[in-house]
């Protein structure tokens, strides 16, 4: 039996993350999967909107239509990355291989002896969630590059107007940063 | 629909917790189960011997039994007994009604206003789980006492010789503190 | 008895926070007044340079002059905002409303359901603080836009020169950011 | 000026931290006092049952009888006693000397070259605040040991109740620690 | 070249742990030898008096005297056993084995697949450091018990008067632990 | 007896650092040096590539050509700047001297009566560690730049691999952050 690890922030759960799982599920490779939630301890910034318990909801109802087994696991972050790769393994299901586009994972991962698959986009996954927010933000459409249940998701926690109003606190912060000169 | 809530630090998951599930499923008050394992940093400990990730795998396939679905997160100590509530709801998928024996689960959940269901068996669960590490620990019959998938799980990690080889060193606390006087 | 909690970081505490307390006091709307001191563990920094014990000198001296009971509570970040308010509440007198316009503040007040009470200057406070801090540095005139009792708590922790002495690591830092091009 | 330092964990505060006060109030020895709630992140176990906004409202309340003026700071612990003074010292307003019968209290502050008054009484009012929680749980008489308005304070927030719930985790705890063998 | 690894909590470093680098050094088993210093962040408890800084100068010196290259090196506590080793790895030299009695440092450093050396005395040196510290505060001989260059830094810290104030509290707390009841 | 105190990030250890300890060498100011090696928890990440282990052996390999006895201590931080001097103190040999061009130190020193030297350079040192870590990345020369033991560090732990991987990352941050709008 082949178990695969793919950690992500999920903020939120998008069409590439899913395109992602749908192929990993479609190549056979590994009979179970292992969705990792990073930074789960973050919410209510315009960077990390959504709590763990809200990306758990996303992430399990959206895998399950395809017939790959799955464990869905929060990682909260421990701010130290020397250690990092020994807490992914303590909190999750043991896994022989891990997915990722970012470099920072790869290189933890490989420094401790452990395969990494990276996927044909270059980081595409992660931009995505950067843009999908922002259209959150500025009230474009955004419904169409997540799954139905993430819809469900965000609209049952009002997430549409937590990421309004937060981003608002983000505006101030930059107009300091800016303007402010010292900070 | 209602999702109920059920916390342990499953040391192991054993027959009286998934006696409790049945019931929970078989009672249908709850349309989905969250099982929250707690204190899931710790590990490695008599106390807490198994990992977060070797727990998920217990209770997930254990659980899987019963036709009630289920969600299954690690939950990490913040050591703050007033945040501990807030903590549980951003981790997990929300709740309208916990399961607990734990006096203090039970009174942090009512002072939040959760409501909190109360199981006949005075906290039986949680002793068990100190007699089942005993067991493990001495060599006496403990497969009886845990579901099949547990003593897999178990095996497949050492679990019996970790555990044996961690209580030398609580022995050897326990001497000091008992003819080292200072401590 | 109606009591009221009033939030922020007092960098230092001034004219803007001043009159907002003054508001408060003359409406009548509260019995009491809770005044936290954010981010209470930061100091020595230029967004952050006084401590919270010097903050504390500043809030109590400063609104013994007004006709209303108060308590000066210092707040350290849990840097998790999912259980900020209820760190708030377990480190405060209860409290049956809170005045704030950081928007993030006020987004996770309601999500705990907690009337907010917005005051008409868009974060003014705010901003106010980053410029004194930035005048104390380019030794502007500052002084008339704090309290008197402030300026004495600032003279007494040698501030001035703390917050000149500091703003030169950030200098260096900015220098690096874009110039040493990698940071 | 001088002002005085007085730090305790005030699970509750009671008569004899209030003769304590009296005393150094009477003694003229300082013209302010500046009142330390240690631990002030504990709540909700049978050693620390009352959050730091709890013992807030205590400690303000009944030492506005006397004719000093008092600051009342809530102090967190770091979990690090070698920081300790460092840590009080920055969340407090500044202080001449300290009072204190904890021997480590003493010791830490000792070596930084901070004065001591130590109080005739050895360690009564640390051993009196066991007994007054003792005598909470087993619903013995308690209230003529505090002042009245710490009786209110504990009344208010279901100080009793929520003490006699906890101590039944305490309970469970000890019978595993006696007769579980391994913990 | 090969590199060894001996960790302790040195409180203090004595003959035992002397004895045990000396064989080290003897047997020729490696080229370079780090000492790590466990719970450096740890000081003023009967069971950590010293600081870290303290117990650099007790180890450095001592070993000075040994033909063997060494490394000293203070670890904190990040209170996770399952990232202890990484986080072991990233403070030191690497090293490629390591001795220790301690079963639960066994345990995790097997875990981890580093090769543990364990020798003759079953935990000898631990029950030593207790034992020392015990006589300390009794004013009985301890003197003999340590490098002379341990006695210097002891003195010269006042380790002496700082073990046995402190041992008061310890005195204290467990009083209540057995009369106060409830603790 | 005289001890100073110099402390860096050493990331890496470089000509700079190594000319400023040349002259404290040569100076006769000390009779002996704590090199403390600050922001030991940090690693892989471009401002801070090397683990504490690595950078003990750039160090005291490096050093070890003076005449002046050192000792080579990781400082983690505790990421609150009152405690800071403390917490340095507690983990360092006691040193009556520190030696430092950063203006948050030398003012975090001076507060607390601790004697700083700066050196003539402005900052030189710091600035050279992000020109060096630039190069790296970019493949410009930079071994000319450090001491040739360090070169060897680096090149055994594949340090310029790791800084080159990890960059990436920061380059998809810088990205987002610019493009993305609300980040």
């Amino acid at each position: 039996m082949t178990r695969g690890f793919y950690i992500g922030r999920f903020q939120p759960y998008h069409n590439g993350h899913h395109t992602m799982v749908e192929r990993i599920a479609a190549d056979g490779e590994v009979d179970e999967l292992v969705l990792g939630i990073g930074s789960a301890g973050n919410s209510h910034t315009v960077h990390d909107p959504f709590t763990a318990g809200e990306r758990i909801m996303m992430v399990t109802n959206a895998v399950a239509e395809f017939d790959l087994p799955t464990y869905v696991v929060p990682i909260e972050d421990l701010d130290r990355h020397s250690v990092w790769v020994s807490h992914v393994q303590s909190m999750s299901p043991g896994f022989d291989l891990a997915y990722s586009n970012n470099p920072l994972v790869i290189q933890l991962f490989e420094e401790a002896g452990i395969e990494v698959r990276q996927s044909r986009m270059f980081d595409r996954e992660r931009l995505e969630g950067s843009e999908i927010r922002e259209r959150i933000i500025e009230g474009e459409q955004w419904r169409d590059r997540v799954p139905d249940v993430v819809v469900e998701v965000i609209e049952e926690c009002n997430g549409v107007e937590r990421l309004r109003t937060i981003s608002q606190s983000d505006i101030v912060e930059r107009w300091e940063a800016t303007n402010g000169g010292c900070e």
